[in-house]
This record gives structure tokens, C-alpha cells and sequence, in this order.
């Protein structure tokens, strides 16, 4: 498996050798989506096209990203190619890419497609597409996971190096987790959401997945930076420093939910996971140190049962009023849920968050990290078509409340079911924290991959 | 008048000679008060208390505010008197002092009562109270301007050095001008309004009154700090250098709004000292340009008429639910209309903010310090009697978007209308910059007090 995978870092060697050629990556790059089953692409380019753009790169040295392959969600701008967001009647097709996309051309990678999605972004499932549902690279029978489902099996999969996701309530962590592969979610507003399809735009980011936290973080380093066509844009990224992580474990004090606080959803293969890395944590790490987790919690409780509904629904009122029918059943019920919020209810959840940012930041003062679990369990396809909703929130759990507590996240893998799909945990931090979480996050992938007496190995 | 005038600096300095004692201040200032017509007071404290502080006082060069008399505005709480908000059917009595007056004891300041305004802090006017209408203290036919009204005239009277008032849409500015005073909003989050009644507690802010910008800015320097018990509280004052405000003027860059921005409302006598002034700046500073007014127009038009008069309700919806009649029919009126708005309508607008943000930011990129009318025109109490909600809109064109864009302010009087009411100037600066609007409010002051032909004197 390690010889076949497309990191940044293996390309860059191989190209700087000789041993490589974009135009040959490329070659591997559609031999290989070729042969895919899991619905992870809504949009392929054209395979002449992506040879051509091969062909007009620049020197190696002069881009960070040369002939690097990549994938963005298809609520995500590219010029020339339609924007669905997993839905074919809201489909348009952009005149200018979003910010991110430009970036990314301009460091030398080269953009192979779009990938499949809960449809407006809305769901951590990856069932809720027209495209068909997204299936976890190392188990068909189970989910991928979403929002950004087909973005996270692309990479899974070896099909890019690379691919952007979008995360407001855990869409660029939860599908890391279910395949085994690294999930980055910047602050808010480090990177610009010009170009991207809103969910809820005052959280909304856009995502990195990758196979690794320093190859997330080097992506970072190229598409963060303040963008004034994006109104939640932040000047964050000119003090970060972007370069390859490092951090001296002992130096870092680790904070992990009181066990009151934990919930698996009975599922105990999944809980047994987690105690293992709590081991791994005390051992590895400064200190580590049990904290209070209602805050988050009830955070959490506020996404989804309060008025952000209506900010998802004001993204896109206009269209849900005239082509209802045209949406998935589950989603449309799901955001015109949030017709029945007032503007008192807004304002009153909005100071309910307030005090509980007070309680989060209060908990991060005697921590340097929080590590939890990124899903709490699993579940197969057939286990969320029964129950979609209920199923779908409890995905959430651990995931729901980072971007209402402006927090900073990445999702790195640390076992795996019996039956093949990954578990994972998330690393957060404080915003601006987004180098910290991803060295962290880098060594507790690196002891948990010590530590599996079995390796994870895919079932491809 | 300069002799009579109670200033902290004066204070001080006779303390420090021992020309003068805190008991006799406090003789002072109840000699004062019980002579007083306008309505400033609705709770004044019996004097053997005030007296008994003024003995327990530590020594002078311990406590910064030594013997110096406050007033607060009847929001904000203090242990063992009504907290009013001038509704009467509303009061209750609170346990603990808010923590700005607690600051305020510490540091040697003798509290002499609770002062009259708008009721629940909503309106420009100072009309809106069963305590009475409060009239401005140069031509009782004049409104004071609201809502912190008499806390405005508490000062401009010299019943006391300083005063707070609260400020969510100017509250805190344009009763400053219209009595010819100082009224300093500090940058939200600075001064915690723990212990504050809220009107919208996302914007609302706890200002100082009083003669001079230097003074008000040594009130803010006890006052500020981060405070956990206000969710909307901000660690600014920690990297925030409050002395006395020194500031070279030709090395600030002022902006004045286009003249196509500017608003009147027929009064050309306003029109005429806001020309003066712009002269004045054009001569006194390093450099003045025309800014474009329109993004900040904008924001103020969201703030009455949008949803941000939902989370006026919200404060207090149990008791508008319960007491309607009980109100002032035209605060009533105002509030109710909170129950108008949607979430949807509430995210849009927060959404808007966000643009009208940047494209606030965008005019501050090129300039340091923005200076406007404080208000356009004054009414007399009987305009307002007639017109009591479009006037009052009238008076809030300059102020009542600056909490919306997160400014710092400071209204200084520079001029005197013909038949007595003040008129003045609001200096705003972005996040943070409390002393550099202090610094160039101040200098904008001497500068036209300096220029007046005529000095401004008072009716009394």
C-alpha cells in the first residue's frame, strides 16, 4: 500500500529525482477512478485536459504543490466546471474558482474533479446525494461519512494527494475518521470561503484531507491568508507559522473528556479504541488531565436543535421555495426547519453561546489540546436509512460544537473495526491553534500506529 | 463656572494641598443637587452615608479616584439600591454592585446616586421616563438627548466629576453633546457590563461622562479589564496603555464623511459648526480626507430596522409579556416590534453586518480616526412630544452604528447653538484605540474652544 500512495511529500522527491512525471501521475491518477466503486466523484475533468495542465507547469521549485493531484468538493467553485452541492437542479456552472481553488493552481497541483457530498453540505453521512451513496473505502456495507464524503474516499483511496472538503459541524472530520485518513479543519476564517457554496456562513470553512497532519498543514500554508471578498475572512494566518510541525510531546498537556462526558452509543469496540488511546496519551504526552465536557455538549445541543437552521435555509431560501421537490426528502426537511425559529431565539442562543465560549476557553486554560473521539461509533448504510436523522446526530456528537466555539480541529486515525472501517480520534485546540492540533495530532497517529500489535490494512 | 467645576484632576490637586476634603466635596455636591431642575436623579443617596464613605476613605495616593463623586446611570447595579431602569413596575433590588462600580469604590470614588433616563435604555431623547422628562441644561425647552440623560447633566451641572452612562446606539454620546460635555464609549468588551440591565447585550457598552477626555479616559483605566461574569467581556484592556492621552496631530490621518454622508436635517446652524470643525481638523491635524459614509449609514439602518430590536426583547420578554401597561407606551412599542423578525431575517442581517464590516475596515485602512457629527440637529422637548419616533431616529444618524462595527468613540463638545444646546463631534477609531480617540478628542476640543470667538457659556 505505501508504494501506491500519492503523498505530497513522495511526489516532490520523485519529481525532484527524476523518478517521476506529473504527466505519469496523472496517468495513475485516472487509471485508478477508473476502477472506483464508491461514488466519490460527481465531476472527472477531462484526462487530456489535466495532461495538458501537466505539461504547462512551471518549475518545481518555484511551486509548493507542483504536480501534486487534487480533488475539491462540489460545493466548491471551479471555473468551467458546475457547482452542484449534490444537487442537480441548484446546479451552475461559475464563471471565476473560489479563492482556495486559485491558490492551489497557482502552487502547481493540478485539479483532477469534484466530489460527491451530502447534498447543501447537510449531513455527516454521505448517503444524502443523487449521485449515488458514498461507501466507506474499507467496508461497503458501512458509510463514509459526510458531508465531504467523496472527498475523503478520493484520498482514501489513493485517487488524489489531497482534497478539500468544507466542515461546519464536522463534515471534514467525521469522513477522515470513517476511512483512516487525516482530516484538517482550519480556524475559522483562516482560510476564505469566497467561491464556496454556504452552509452556515458564519462557520463554514473549508477543509483539508490528506494522509498525513503535515501534508494537511503544508496544503494550509498554501491556501490560508486573508481575503477581503470573504466577509468572515481573518487576518489569523500572518501571525501563524505554517512550517512542517513540531512540538515536544512532553512539553504538551492534553486535556480528555470526564468519562461522564463520553458517549459510544453502545458501541464497545469503539470505546475500548478510545481507553487505548487515552493510554497513549498519558504516556506519550506532558500531562494529561480529565476536564469537563458538558460545555461542548451543550454547544453541540445548540447547532441542531436552535436557529442555526435557519442560517443554512437563509443560504438557500430562494430555491427551496420554488424546488422543494427537487432536494433530498431528508435534507429539505431538515433546513426548513428552520422556518420555525424567531429572531428572539436567535439572539437568545447567541448569548447562550457566549457563556459557553466563556466555559470552553475556561477549560482550555489548563490545557493545551482536547482529544476526543472523532465518531463515537459507526453505522452501516442500511442503519442510517432507518433512522437518518437520529443516526446522523449522533455522528455529531464530538464534532457539532468546533465551529460555534471557534475552535481549531484535526481528525487523525488511530485503529480500526474488526470489520474494517477506521476509528479515529480528533485533536482540538484554540483558534490560531491549527499548527499545534496538526503536531499533536501527527504524533498520536504515529504512537497509535506503533502501538497496533495488527496494522490497519485495507481491504482493497 | 471654572471655579465651581468638580474635575478629577482638581480634585486631586486640592486634596493633595489640602485645600479642600472629601466631606466638604460631598457638602458640594448635595448643595447642588437640592437645587437642581432637570430631572437628572432618580435615587440619591442620603447624605450622612455618602458623608460615612467619604471618612472611611484610605489614603489618597492609594486610591486613584480618591473622594472624586459619581453618578450611574439607574441600569446598572448597586447593592442596596432599586435598580429602576426607569420603569418602575421593573425594579428590583440587587445583592452585589455591578463590577464597574465595585472598581469604581475600590479605587475611592463616592457614589452619589442612580440618574434618570429612556426607559430600558431605549431612546436618543431623554424624554422616555416616569421620572420625568430630563431637559438640557442649557435651555430647559431642549431635550437633554437620552438615553443616559441624566447622567449627561449630572456632569454638566457639576453635581459630580464623572458619571456612567451605557451605550448600545449612542446613548452614551448624544446626550454629551447636546449638553456640551464628554461622553466616551469605550471599545465593547472592555468595561464589563456584569451587573448591567441589557438592551442588547451583544452591543451594549458602559461609558463615562465627563468634562474633559482625559478624564474620562483615567475612569476607563480603573474600569476596563476582562471580566469572566460577562460573556461579551474582551482581553483588550490587557495590551491597552491608558495614561494621560498624548498623541502628535500632525501625525493622524483624520477622515470626514463625504459631504453627500452628511445629514442635518434642515439645520443649518448645525451645518454651519460642522464646517467650523471640519476647518479646524483640515488645519490642526497631519493630514484630512473625505471618507465614504455610505457602509456606515447602512449599518445604522440595520440596527432600528432589523432584527437587533428582537434581542431588545429578549432581555426582557417575561416581564413585556406580563407589564405592557406598565411601560412607556412608545418603549413599548419599539420592543414589541422585535416579535417581527425571523431567524432568517436575523442571520441575513448578521450576514450583511459582516460585509458592511469590511467595507468599514476598508475606509479605516486609509485613515486613523473618522470624525462626524455627534448629532445632526437637536429638538426641543416639544418636537419630540410631536414626532417621538422619527426624531428620535434623526438623532441617532451618527452613533447608532458604531457598536454594529465594533468602533471606539468619544463625543467633545465644539460649539454652542445660539439659544444654548451644545453641539459636538463624535472621534471614532477602530477596536482598541480608546486612548486615540481620547487623545484627538481632546485636541479637537482645545482646538475649538480656542477658535470660538465667543466662549461658550452656560444659561445658569
Amino acid at each position: 500500500m505505501e508504494d501506491d500512495s500519492l503523498t505530497i511529500s513522495r511526489l516532490r522527491s520523485e519529481y525532484s529525482t527524476g523518478d517521476r512525471t506529473p504527466e505519469q501521475t496523472v496517468e495513475t491518477v485516472f487509471d485508478r477512478i477508473r476502477a472506483d466503486e464508491t461514488n466519490a466523484w460527481i465531476t472527472v475533468r477531462d484526462r487530456e485536459a489535466v495532461l495538458a495542465d501537466a505539461e504547462a507547469l512551471d518549475a518545481p521549485a518555484d511551486q509548493p504543490l507542483y504536480g501534486v493531484p487534487f480533488a475539491v468538493k462540489d460545493n466548491i467553485d471551479v471555473a468551467g466546471l458546475p457547482t452542484t452541492a449534490a444537487c442537480p437542479a441548484y446546479a451552475y456552472e461559475p464563471e471565476a474558482s473560489a479563492t482556495v481553488v486559485e491558490k492551489l493552481l497557482d502552487a502547481g497541483a493540478l485539479l483532477i474533479g469534484k466530489t460527491n457530498m451530502d447534498q447543501f453540505a447537510t449531513g455527516l453521512v454521505g448517503t444524502r446525494s443523487p449521485y449515488g451513496v458514498c461507501r466507506n473505502v474499507h467496508n461497503p456495507a458501512y458509510i463514509s461519512g459526510g458531508s465531504s464524503a467523496g472527498s475523503a474516499v478520493a484520498v482514501a483511496r489513493d485517487h488524489v494527494a489531497f482534497a478539500l472538503g468544507t466542515d461546519t459541524a464536522g463534515s471534514g472530520r467525521v469522513p477522515a475518521a470513517c476511512n483512516g485518513i487525516v482530516g484538517l479543519k482550519p480556524t475559522r476564517g483562516t482560510v476564505s470561503t469566497d467561491g464556496v457554496v454556504p452552509a452556515c456562513a458564519s462557520l463554514d470553512c473549508v477543509s483539508v484531507f490528506t494522509d498525513a497532519c503535515s501534508e494537511a498543514l503544508r496544503v494550509e500554508s498554501v491556501i490560508a491568508g486573508f481575503d477581503s471578498a470573504d466577509p468572515y475572512s481573518r487576518r489569523l494566518a500572518a501571525d501563524t507559522q505554517f512550517d512542517p510541525p513540531t512540538q515536544d510531546p512532553d512539553a504538551v498537556t492534553v486535556g480528555l473528556p470526564e468519562t461522564t462526558g463520553l458517549e459510544f452509543f453502545g458501541d464497545t469496540e469503539a470505546e475500548r479504541m478510545f481507553d487505548r488511546v487515552c493510554e497513549t496519551v498519558t504516556a506519550g504526552f506532558g500531562e494529561s488531565v480529565r476536564v469537563d465536557f458538558d460545555p461542548f455538549v451543550e454547544t453541540a445541543e445548540l447547532l441542531y436543535g436552535g436557529p442555526w437552521l435557519a442560517e443554512r435555509l437563509e443560504a438557500i431560501e430562494t430555491f427551496v421555495e420554488t424546488h422543494a421537490d427537487a432536494m433530498n426528502p431528508i435534507v429539505e426537511r431538515i433546513v426548513t426547519e428552520g422556518r420555525r425559529y424567531t429572531a428572539i431565539d436567535t439572539f437568545r442562543a447567541l448569548h447562550e453561546l457566549e457563556r459557553l465560549k466563556r466555559a470552553s476557553a475556561r477549560v482550555f486554560d489548563d490545557i493545551d489540546v482536547l482529544v476526543t473521539p472523532t465518531v463515537g461509533t459507526i453505522y452501516t448504510i442500511e442503519e442510517v436509512r432507518e433512522q437518518p436523522m437520529e443516526r446522523n446526530a449522533d455522528l455529531g456528537y464530538y464534532t457539532d460544537y468546533v465551529n460555534l466555539l471557534d475552535l481549531s480541529a484535526v481528525a487523525v486515525p488511530v485503529g480500526q473495526y474488526d470489520d474494517g472501517p477506521g476509528f479515529g480520534v480528533t485533536v482540538l485546540g484554540e483558534a490560531g491553534d491549527d499548527p499545534l492540533v496538526a503536531a499533536v495530532g501527527e504524533q498520536l497517529r504515529s504512537m497509535a500506529a506503533t502501538e497496533t500489535a495488527t496494522p490497519a490494512t485495507s481491504t482493497d
